[in-house]
């Protein structure tokens, strides 16, 4: 059976796939460490147990006391306050300041019960153990942090679905939640077949090359929030890729096949996708460069996803494909922003209309802006993503682009 | 002794600090597994032990010929050829190809002895088992990538001081590489200071809060290719702090203290690392908002680095501060490129001049290009953050930024 693509624009492609998916029936929740969270995505809306700060505090050293004590107070016309105490940093306020009175307060202190603003402290005068000088009026309220000004009692702070970062990690933390549910990382099996492909630590004999896509499209995985589970390098016959195929499919979430690269070993890879289940496979080839003989299929529930062989063709294409999938997967509410650079093209890229090329680049500041310098390679080499920072991505509907031309480099 | 800050714009800082700065001594290095390489960065060149292709490769799926036997060949006047075998995906091609004669050959197939070219099987018409017609004529090294085209033997592919993304573990697996020499991951002492502070499992009583910069500076530290090393939360008396920064001093790479938010306590902080040793400090008060308490200092060779005491200020100058330090210690070559959106204002944002100030914003993807909405908290509370995207800066001779002003913004 001859290999038989219809070329889909990438974007339709994603977007039949996803319309057709209907995404996990739920998310699989597992509590983890909060420390060890960063990274993860969390499994259900978080509110907070009591307000943050938990108490209104000081924002700067000074005197915490009564604004109206202070009113009409300048350098020449000061008023006049006593000193009723400190409130020292960790213990609770408990000075109850009242009309003529003041209280040492320091930076993230406690404002004691009476006191309704804090004058800092270079615009006091202390006269003596007991007295000082108030050179300014202050409103109330002025450099005091209210009860739950950051976050109040009960309210989501943090909603399911959100990627956590170190100041999320530190939202958790600072509401005493140093356990926290997230969702599993899906288990995606990494299939690498070829007759011709052996393992990384072998010696290949000529006609042979090393498994390098089993590796790549892990660690793509691993920063996509997935877990990848390498099965390792099948033959091209049907039989051993059908058997391996269906053992991943058995048992992990997501189930990749990178095909060898000959037309027959990769119509079997989407005769055995095709076979494990309805409604099979929905795309069958990609107009995009790199990348065309891209597979994407489902049976059941479950996303089954053929890469081309080629290195660099499999972690482009990898690389626009599985971060939404796994985002789905993951519960991933919001868009990731995916880190870019603009930077102008230092001489003209061809293309083919029709078709949406990437072109891997390499990012040169300069004076004037930062640029990018295509890196040619004639067959996407694995050096050649070696020496860029990037890709730009040229439209299908135009016909390369000049240099000089402001684009948009998607960096690795 | 009161706190004297001269504030220094935070570039021309950061620029004294390495200049007085040598640096590490020598980088130490340490052998691990490639594929747990990712994040990591070389310790020394790593040069191909072999060309990469290792053997002239076919890149299409087609038959191995000697190129001048296609002259002049079109489909009515096509030219005629023996097959003389095929070349399995995986073995030695052993055939030699004389002229008259071609191989079928598959895609990443091992070119045989004598053939120049190859033509694509979409070009040719199998007339029997032992014929074929030819109906394009091809060039001498069409379709066939020659040994060594993407890596020489003995070339440097990966100099030292690479950081390792997924295609770097891609090369090196490819020559074979299934261990390599990484730089060692900096040791990052982490102390936090304050009377007031409680770990993140205590409950706390009022005018206590948690402990949450350890925390969210090991993220930062981390994912800057450090190892953070958290010392926990040491009183704000002398004798406590002393000698928790001696004891990181003597074991650890960096040492970072975030200070208790008091003067008090930022003056012992300034004074406990100016007696580690000389040069002593170097910066005391950054011109930046949020982050203006910061100290950079040096006891001999290594950096001691004081951070507010304030979770946003912590975040957001550590953010500038440790990844060109760490970079230098990791012996990283080339500047990262940071990732970065660019997008404009939604509203007017007001900053002092003389001061840059670092407003986190919240970016909306809008038909109109990407936005960016400032968050404010009137005390850079941690879940300002944990709403934001990324930050703004707002350059020091700047008074502020118009509606609509297009920015660059930082990811987090």
């Amino acid at each position: 059976m001859p290999e038989f693509l219809h070329l889909t624009p990438p974007e339709d492609a994603l977007d039949r796939f996803m319309k057709t998916w209907s995404g996990p029936e739920s998310i699989t929740a597992t509590q983890i460490e909060t420390e060890d969270a960063l990274g993860r995505v969390t499994a259900g809306d978080i509110s907070a147990p009591h307000p943050l700060p938990p108490f209104p505090r000081s924002t700067v050293d000074g005197f915490a006391l009564r604004a109206e004590d202070t009113h009409g107070a300048t350098p020449s016309l000061p008023a006049y306050l006593e000193i009723a105490g400190e409130v020292h940093m960790g213990t609770t306020a408990e000075i109850n300041i009242t009309s003529g009175q003041a209280a040492i307060v320091h930076t993230g202190g406690m404002i004691p019960p009476g006191a309704t603003a804090v004058i800092m402290l270079e615009d006091t005068q202390q006269l003596n153990e007991g007295e000082i000088e108030i050179h300014k009026a202050v409103a109330v309220g002025e450099n005091i942090l209210v009860e739950g000004e950051d976050v109040k009692r009960g309210e989501v702070v943090i909603p399911r679905g959100t990627l956590l970062r170190a100041q999320e990690i530190g939202g958790l933390l600072a509401l005493g939640y140093t356990k926290i549910l997230v969702a599993k990382r899906p288990r995606v099996g990494i299939l690498s077949s070829g007759d011709e492909v052996v393992p990384p630590s072998h010696k290949p004999t000529p006609g042979q090359v090393r498994d390098i896509n089993s590796y790549t499209l892990a660690a793509l995985v691993e920063r996509s929030g997935g877990r990848p589970i390498r099965r390792g390098i099948v033959a091209d016959d049907r039989a051993s890729l059908e058997s391996a195929a269906l053992e991943s499919f058995q048992e992990d979430d997501i189930v990749l096949i990178t095909a060898g690269s000959s037309v027959s070993a990769r119509d079997i890879t989407v005769e055995i996708l095709a076979g494990l289940g309805e409604p099979g496979v929905l795309v069958h080839g990609l107009a995009i460069k790199p990348g065309k003989p891209t597979i994407l299929a489902l049976a059941g529930n479950k996303p089954l996803i053929g890469l081309p062989g080629n290195p660099v063709s499999a972690l482009v294409v990898g690389g626009l494909i599985l971060p939404p999938i796994l985002r789905r997967m993951l519960g991933l509410a919001e868009a990731i922003w995916s880190p870019e650079i603009p930077a102008r093209l230092t001489v003209n890229i061809a293309s083919q209309s029709g078709r949406e090329d990437y072109q891997p680049v390499r990012l040169i500041a300069s004076g004037d802006g930062t640029l990018a310098e295509p890196i040619y390679g004639r067959s996407n080499l694995i050096f050649t993503l070696v020496r860029a920072d990037g890709l730009v991505r040229i439209p299908a509907d135009a016909n390369g682009l000049p240099a000089g031309e402001e684009v948009i480099v998607r960096l690795f």
